[in-house]
């Protein structure tokens, strides 16, 4: 699996100089859409084939700020996988090594009109891949 | 017509310390909304009746930067109204009554479905509202 | 203390037609900003006197998605705080009365060169109302 | 000069189903610090050096509109440049070729302070360079 990589913009910075900490947020978006696509489930797919995942939870520790022109790197890893409900790991670097940020999403799953869905019924192929990744023991 | 007010908040400002300039394209926004709102035509409403009103352009001249726990007054007014076309023009400032910036934003109206509309046809009630308050002579 | 309320901007939302769940983030800030203005200790000037508060982790539980228009009233408390660390606690709801998330900051307390330090020694004030409101018991 | 890419983040969507344009404004400055980059010239380094580029104004036409997963490619050229103020144009388009949105932004010069400067005088090689590329006649 390959890193996501994220250059930090201007506009991601606040007046303390640093980037400011919901960006992180966002970026586990951005990391998390690329691990699908990398899984051979891109988001928009899934969105077109009617499965959607609302982000139901988040947390996200901050160690080392990064700034304008930095390149962080995401590391992404399936938590924990029950039918129903999918944890994501992020874990990010900074060019030198440091851990910038450790961060947690948590995710159901529904259909088109918001229904709550076990992945396992509606979608096994998908779910099987999910189990295939999940790194609890 | 009550000016917008917009209280500028931590995560608007970047590592210059100011008010990062693609947030006053927002601050349009906000107050385009309230503007309606106070026309009687709230956007949420217009949506509801299948009148969308996508932006096809924005131009905006900064004079004086703005900062973290600033409040911003923003007077709307439509600059010109066509059938097919809408011009609404900003006034943004400062509480020491500075020009902040000076904007203007283009709007075309389209159905649910994407396609361009005549307002003055599909909703002449709205058409009629946003004549009597242009100010183009 | 007065609710911080939030009125929902379409700049919000995203393509699911909710807001997006990064800028409940967002609005942490600006309900804590609220806060420490209603106690007496604006951010502004906790900056000016060479206070910072930089952010060590948050996290959120989304329980009821919220859109475009709506007002999201957001009440904030001090879950706990030692002399060197603060956790702020957020209550989110929507005009119905629903519960739309809950929400956890920690925050240290650094100098304007980033070094840590403890409230109590350097802002006996300040620490003495952050420690009257904790609802630790 | 290698076109900036930028690939639609699902944030970047908002409840009508596309990129929100005021993203567009970010795309600009994110593809400006890319240029910079090529040229030679990082603005990490000219803020180093003690050379601000403020922006003083922007505008932009949307012509098609994009939405998540979609890769915008955006085109930077020196449109006029005096000794100071530098006026930036933009063309992004889509996978297929089409025009997304034409923009164009105006950027002044200050040093630390704010102050104004005139490239010419304190950053003759940079003037020197920005001079050779601009396209005006």
């Amino acid at each position: 699996m390959k890193r996501h990589s994220h250059k930090i913009m201007y506009y991601e910075t606040d007046k303390m100089g640093i980037t400011h900490h919901s960006n992180y947020i966002r970026f586990m978006e951005e990391a998390r859409v690329d691990f699908l696509e990398q899984i051979g489930w891109p988001y928009e797919k899934l969105e077109e084939i009617g499965c959607f995942s609302p982000v139901i939870a988040v947390s996200c520790q901050y160690k080392t700020p990064s700034t304008f022109g930095e390149i962080i790197y995401v590391e992404v890893f399936v938590e924990d996988f029950s039918g129903a409900r999918l944890k994501i790991g992020y874990k990010m670097t900074n060019a030198a090594g440091k851990t910038v940020c450790e961060a947690e999403s948590e995710h159901c799953f529904t259909n088109r009109d918001g229904r709550p869905i076990r992945l396992r019924n509606s979608f096994p192929e998908f779910a099987k891949v999910l189990e295939g990744l999940s790194t609890k023991e």
